[in-house]
């Protein structure tokens, strides 16, 4: 098997674990985020500044990879990992989520999704065979199963007769995958905000032969406490054995509950994206850098922090670049957001490692400055 | 004196000179190219990167850190080079170029002249004596003495009375200059593309005390044979111990032809520029990375280079990050072009060196593939 999960230990006081993946380029430490390089980079990031911030993994989305350059190039190229000069694990999405919310005049059957591309209205095909015969080329480690995400809100019906076709979507991937024994493919469980779809949906997943699963369809725009009432119902039913990654969380205050809940993997275009505006994470909670009071503040970004921005260039420096429009200070702004989740996971892991995670959560809140309203509570 | 110049030795077979521009912030190695960093920062570059392809100065526009973010700022900050952490040397200009090219609705006077920020429209005056406050208070190596570079083509007469007012403008800022022992301020040589008239604006300007002269107003548009004849003609009559500098000149001919000239130092827009849009050089000539042929052709942007980008990615990889419009293709195009001509006046030096800059010259226009007509003879 490509991928293998080595549980190291479950924090007694919260019940979150601390553990290893296994992949061809490497180990990755859990639980972990993900930076997301969508187009085969992360957005305004070298290879070696990503190793600097100690990044383990990034993801790449196999949609945009389709639509541009196709994945037939990134096979010459002899995969995405020599392409794009990055020899750490990969994690590659389905494409499924980007087919429901990017393509335009989508039309699902059960043979898969036919959808025009946003770039040039190409018409498109993917079905879980060509999912698995894209991120085959692509190489990645980890490989996502081709599923559907549905909208929130849905009804149940929907969201019932959605899953199931999820379900026989992932074993028909389980068929296609190529490369089981240099790929990983992972399953994703939907359901919606049903607590017995999600149950439904695991056990059927679980059923089946996959070396790790994800959460899909959360972080969808529903509350906060709703998206943890559903990982509380579904976490429980994954095997202890197997990686879990819940798709698309990145907020400061979910890294942290998903944490306590079970997960070991994130991924979120969240820190990369407010990066450009020039919103950061602080230890004292988001600093909005293009504000007139950081005109002639000449301290670093997060006094806290000891990452290269912060290291280097002041407040003041980085929202002249900002509102300049100068790259340098997206560089910036990004590289410091980046290292600020990385290294948030990192003290979660040591705080599972002392079984103290639950203090950890309350400590890093009281700094943060996230009421429980902002929290979602 | 902030500044010296210290000549190594003279090609005998081309006449260039090999020298030694020593400054505060360390030692230029001469002819050299400088990148340029109008709002203090290289386009797209870290200064880890400039330093990695050995630029040894930068230089940054003195009207763009006049207007945003203000020089008091970067003074408060303690200078331009702690301001954007870098510490090798760097040269700002007079603001007067830029006054007459991007400034809305400029009025000259005797005293300076009247404009409008083309980003905000706000009135505002930069005379002799504004230049020099606002290149103190950047604290650069190398400043350059307030002056009006005429449009072209324009009247003998006109250029005439300019000229002499730019003479009169270098006394007072001679005069303004507050920091004359950690700064040097060079004068800038006009006179259009009339010989008479260089010749009378370099006599006028050389019987002051400046530690370096600068030829302004050439490659405003002009033939290149009438910018080297314009050379052959001011060159002569700068002196022999003190630098002399090419302003506004970055084409690989160019840089060649005028070092053969005696010229010391260059910079110019040319390579970051065209590297955004994806064109870059290499030892070939010009290369559009656009281009379709390059979507599968996974070899190095130039097969001669020894560069981060040509070391680690293929011009596919570049080619598709281009067009998906990501930040790192730019940063990896960028980082090609300033590496070609920053080696590109390495090997300048060297032919001095071994009195072979003529047979230098033809050997690499046989390789880039300009014929005697793109070079404008």
């Amino acid at each position: 098997m490509a991928v293998k999960y080595e549980l190291i230990k479950v924090c007694k006081q919260s019940g979150a674990r601390l553990g290893r993946v296994h992949t061809p380029h490497g180990i990755i430490e859990t639980p972990t985020f993900m930076p997301v390089g969508t187009q085969a980079t992360v957005k305004t990031m070298s290879p070696e500044e990503l190793k600097s911030m100690e990044a383990q993994i990034i993801l790449s989305n196999t949609y945009h990879l389709f639509i541009r350059p196709g994945h037939e190039i990134v096979r010459q190229a002899g995969g995405l990992h020599k392409f794009m000069n990055w020899d750490r694990p990969i994690l590659t999405d389905s494409g499924g989520f980007q087919v429901f919310s990017l393509a335009n005049m989508r039309k699902i059957t059960e043979e898969g999704v036919t959808f025009r591309s946003h770039l040039n209205g190409d018409k498109l095909f993917i079905s879980p065979e060509v999912a698995m015969e894209i991120q085959n080329a692509l190489g990645s480690d980890i490989m996502m199963a081709f599923d559907e995400c549905p909208p929130y809100p849905a009804e149940y019906d929907y969201v019932k007769q959605s899953l199931e076709r999820t379900t026989r979507w992932a074993e028909r991937c389980l068929k296609a995958h190529a490369r089981p024994h240099d790929q990983a493919l992972f399953a994703i469980v939907q359901g919606g905000m049903y607590a017995d779809l999600r149950k439904m949906s695991a056990e059927q997943l679980t059923s089946m032969d996959f070396p790790g699963f994800a959460i899909g369809g959360l972080s969808v725009g529903e509350s906060k406490p709703l998206m943890y009432d559903m990982l509380d119902h579904t976490v429980p039913l994954l095997p202890a054995g197997k990686p879990r990654y819940l798709m698309g969380v990145g907020s400061p205050d979910a890294l942290i509950e998903g944490s306590i809940r079970g997960i070991d993997m994130f991924d979120c275009v969240l820190p990369t994206r407010i990066a450009r505006n020039g919103t950061t994470m602080t230890s004292e909670g988001r600093l909005v850098i293009r504000n007139a009071k950081f005109a002639d503040d000449f301290g670093p970004l997060d006094p806290a922090c000891d990452c290269y921005t912060c290291r280097n260039y002041s407040r003041a420096y980085i929202r002249h670049l900002i509102k300049a429009d100068e790259t340098f200070g997206i560089r910036l702004t990004t590289y410091h957001n980046l290292h600020f989740l990385l290294q948030l996971m990192k003290d979660v892991r040591q705080a599972i490692m002392d079984d103290r995670l639950l203090d950890f959560r309350d400590e890093f809140f009281a700094r943060y400055g996230l009421n429980d309203n902002e929290r979602g509570f």
